[in-house]
C-alpha cells in the first residue's frame, strides 16, 4: 500500500540522506506522523517537534539544521513538496462521466459528454458545461452561465444566469456566484429604495477555488472578477464590480464593499473587511480584523480598524494596552506640576 | 436596440439639454460608459471622471455645475432616475408560469396557477405560495408556510415551518428563513445545553430583499419580524425575535443578537454586530466593523467597538494613532517635572 | 387545548404557590406572556415587568423575592424548567418513516428504514444513515459518510464524503460539513498556490446542533472535531483540523483558524476571530468581536483585538474614549511646564 520513498523523492527533485529503501505509508505533520509516513520540516518554530516526531523520513530545506541519523530527504521547498507528495497520496477524485436522468439539463444547454451531472443538478437554457466538468446533487447553473472544463461544483452551489466560471476551479457547497449586487436608489417621495438593476456578471477565471457559503455579486454593469488562481475561503463576501486580483487569498469571512480593486496577490486575513471604491495593491498583506477604509499600496502589510502599517499599528495596540497606567501617569505629573506652581507663587 | 433619449427623459421627469435626437443604447457608469450610453452625475467627488467620459448623455442635479457642450437630462435626482432608467433597458425578468413535473408539491400544499416552481422546488403541506410567485430549483417551503405574490425565491433558499415571506420579496440563493434560534437553558446536572423549543416564526412583509447565505432565524415565542422594504444584503445574520424595522439596511456580514429592535430606515455597514435586548432609534446609521452593545437614539451616527458618536470615534481614532507619541511626550514631561523638582529641593 | 399546572409542575419537580388547578395554555417570557400562559422570572433585571406580567403561572427559583398575589412554581432552575416545560407545549416534531421515491439513494448506502428521506435528498455510495434520522430536502450525504440516529439534517445540508455525524445531533439548512480545510503550498516558479490535499475528515459527536450556512472544514490529515454536546450558531467557520471541545458555545459569525483547539465548556460571543494553532482553555469566554491571537487560560474571561482579560479590555477602552481630552491634559501640562522652565530659567 505504500509508495517508495525514492520514488517520491525523485517527484520533488529530492536528495534522501539516510535509508533510500524505505517505503512511506502515507503523509502526515511532524506531531501525528506515525512511523512509516513521511513529514516536512520548515518552521524553526517547530524544533522541538522534529525531534520527537514518529515519522520514518523528513523533508528538509537545504540550509536546514544538523539533521541526525534520521531519514532526510533534501528539498527547494520542503512544504510545497510535502503538498506534492500528499497528492500522490490522495490524488484527486476521478468521476464517471454520465449525466443523471435525475437531473434537469434545459434542451438549448449544452453539456459535454465528458462532465458528470448528478441527480438534482439543474443547467438552464443556453447554458455551458465543458469537458469532465462536475456538477455535484442541487447544483443551479442559471440560464446562458458558462462553465469551464475540468472544474468541480460541490453541492447546492449556484451559478446565476449569464456569468462565467473558468476550467480548473473548484466551488464548495452552497456558495452564490452572480447573485444581484445591493445597489438601491432611495426615492424619498414613495418613499422606498428603488432596487437598481444588477445587469452585469461575474467572471472566474481559471484556477479559482472557492469555500463553502461564499457569495460573488454581479457587476451592476459590467463584471466582477475573480482573477486566475485566486483562491477564497469559507463565508467570503464579494460585493459587485470587484476585482480580486489573479492569485489573491482572502481568508475566512473576508468582506469586500463594491467596486474595490484587489491587485495580484493580495492576501486579507480572516474578518478584514475593505470599504467600496477601494485600491489594494499588488502583494499587500492586510492583517486579521483589519477594517480598510483607504487605498493601500504595492506590498504594504496593514493592520487595524482603520488599517495603518502593520508596524504602526502594533505600537499604537502597546500603548493601548498600558492606557491606565499612562492616565495614572499622567495624573500624578499634573499633582507635580501643581505642587511646582504652588512653591513658585508662596 | 436603443431607446430614444426624449421618451427616457420623460420616464423621469428630465429636461433635455442638448441632443433631443440622442438614440440611447444603455446604461453605465460615468468611468465606464461607452459612446451611446447614459451615465449620470451626483457627487462632486467625480467631477474630473465627468469631464473625461465617453457617454453620450448624463444626468444631472438641477444645482450641478456649468455644463458645457455635452447634452444633458437635468432630474431632480440624478442617482434614482439613472435606476429607473437603467431598469427600463433591464426590466425585471418574467417567468412561465407552471409547475414543473420535477418539483414537488404535497397535495395539501396551494400553489397559485400563475406561479412558476422549477424543477428541484419542494413546497411541504399547508404550505401557500401565491400568484406569479417563483420557486427557483432546490427551494424548500416547510410546513404551512406562506410565500405572497410577485416573490422570488431563488435557488436553494429555505423558508422553514409556519414563516411568511410577504409579496414582492426577492430572497438570494442559500440564504435561510426560519431556522431555530440559538437558545438553550444550561443544566448543570447532567450536565447539557437543554434545547428551548424555537416555537415562533419569521415574518417578512413586502417589498424586501434578502442577499445570499443570509439567516433570519425563527422566534423562541412569537415572531421575528423583516419590516417593509427593509434590504439586507449578503451573508447577514438576524436572531430570533428580533425586529428590523421598514426600510432599513442591513450590509453584509451584519449580526444582530437576540431580541434586538431597529426602528424605520436604520442602516447599518458592513460587519456590524449588534448585542441582544438592545433598540437602534428610526433612522440611526452604525459604521461598518462597529459593536453596538447599548441602545441608541433616532438618527444617531454611531461607529466603533463599543459603538460612540461618529465624530467622538473619529477624534478618540486620531490620537489612538498617535499613542506612540503621546507616550513619549509624557516620559519627556516627566523628566522636565523631575528637573524642575530637583531644582526645587538643591 | 392546556396542560395542567400541576402536572407541568411534577415535570420539572416544582412546588406551587397559589392556585394549583390552573390549566395552562401555553409558555411565554414575562413582557409578551397573556394570561392563561407560565413564564419564567430568574433575572433582578426584569423585576418591573415581573410584576406588570400578564402570566398566570411563573417559574421562580427558591431564593427569589416576595412573591405577591400571583400563582408560583418554585424550581430549582427557573430558566431550565421553563425550557423543559416548553418542549411539554412543543415537542420535537415527529417524521413519518420512509424513503421518498424522488430522493436519490445509491445502491450501497445504507439507511435505516426508520429513517425518513424526503423528495431531492441524496445518499451518495457507501454512506449509512441511522435510525429515525431525517434528511429533509437538497439534503447531501458524499461517499462513505456516516450520520448517527435520531439526527436531523434540514434542507440543503452538505455532509461530505467520509464525514461522521453524531447521533440526536441538528444541522440547520444550508451549512456545509466537510468541504476542504483552506491550504495551499505557494510555488514561486510556476507562480501557482498549489493545492494541498484535504486527506481528513469531520467528526461531529453526539447531541451537537449547527446552525444554518455554517461551514465546519475537514482536516488535511486526521480530524476536525465537533465535541459532544457542543452548540454552534450560523454563520460561524470551523477551520481544517480544529477541535471544539464538548459543550462550547460557538455565537453567530466566529470565525477558527486552523488546528485551535478549544476545551470544555467555552463560550465564544459573536464575531469573534481566533487564530490558529491556538489553544482555548476549559470554560474559557471571550467577548462579541474579539480577536484571539494567543493562548487563553481554563476559566479566563478575555475581551479585545487581540483579546486582554475582560477586566482590563474594560479599563483600556473607558481610556481610549477619553483620549481626546487626555490629549488636551497633556498639552495644557506641557505649557505649565514650560512656564515654571522659563520662570526658572529667567
Amino acid at each position: 500500500m505504500g509508495l517508495p520513498l525514492a520514488e517520491l523523492a525523485r517527484l520533488v527533485d529530492g536528495t534522501i540522506e539516510g535509508d533510500a529503501n524505505l517505503i512511506i505509508s502515507g503523509v502526515n505533520t511532524l506531531q501525528h506522523a506515525a512511523q512509516g509516513q513521511l513529514s516536512f520540516f520548515s518552521n524553526q518554530k517547530y524544533k522541538k517537534v522534529l525531534q520527537a516526531t514518529n515519522a520514518s523520513a523528513v523533508l528538509v530545506g537545504s540550509n536546514a539544521p544538523p539533521r541526525g541519523t534520521r531519514t532526510w530527504v533534501v528539498v527547494a521547498n520542503p512544504s510545497l513538496a510535502w503538498a506534492k507528495i500528499a497528492t500522490a497520496f490522495h490524488p484527486a477524485r476521478k468521476f464517471a462521466p454520465g449525466i443523471s436522468v435525475q437531473a434537469f439539463i434545459d434542451a438549448t444547454a449544452r453539456v459535454d459528454a465528458s462532465a458528470t451531472v448528478m441527480a438534482g443538478a439543474y443547467v438552464s437554457g443556453g447554458a455551458h458545461v465543458g469537458a469532465r466538468t462536475v456538477l455535484f446533487p442541487g447544483v443551479f447553473i442559471g440560464d446562458n452561465a458558462t462553465v469551464g472544463n475540468d472544474t468541480v461544483l460541490s453541492s447546492n452551489v449556484s451559478v446565476m444566469d449569464r456569468c462565467v466560471v473558468g476550467s480548473r476551479c473548484m466551488i464548495h457547497p452552497s456558495s452564490v456566484v452572480g447573485a444581484d449586487g445591493f445597489g438601491f436608489a432611495f426615492d424619498p417621495e414613495k418613499p422606498e429604495h428603488f432596487k437598481i438593476p444588477q445587469s452585469g456578471i461575474v467572471r472566474i477565471e481559471d484556477d479559482v477555488e472557492i469555500g463553502a457559503c461564499s457569495t460573488i455579486d454581479r457587476a451592476t454593469v459590467g463584471e466582477t472578477v475573480i482573477g486566475q488562481g485566486a483562491k477564497i475561503d469559507n463565508l467570503v463576501q464579494v460585493a459587485h464590480n470587484c476585482t480580486v486580483g489573479p492569485m489573491s487569498i482572502l481568508c475566512a469571512q473576508v468582506g469586500l464593499s463594491g467596486t474595490t480593486e484587489l491587485g495580484t496577490g493580495v492576501v486579507l486575513g480572516g474578518q478584514v473587511g475593505v470599504a467600496g471604491h477601494l485600491r489594494i495593491g499588488d502583494l499587500a498583506k492586510v492583517g486579521a480584523q483589519s477594517g480598510v477604509m483607504s487605498d493601500i499600496d504595492d506590498g504594504a502589510e496593514m493592520m487595524g480598524s482603520p488599517v495603518t502599517p502593520l508596524r504602526d499599528h502594533l505600537r499604537n495596540m502597546g500603548v493601548f494596552q498600558r492606557l491606565p497606567e499612562l492616565l495614572r501617569e499622567l495624573r500624578d505629573l499634573r499633582k507635580r506640576v501643581e505642587t511646582l506652581e504652588n512653591k513658585e507663587t508662596t
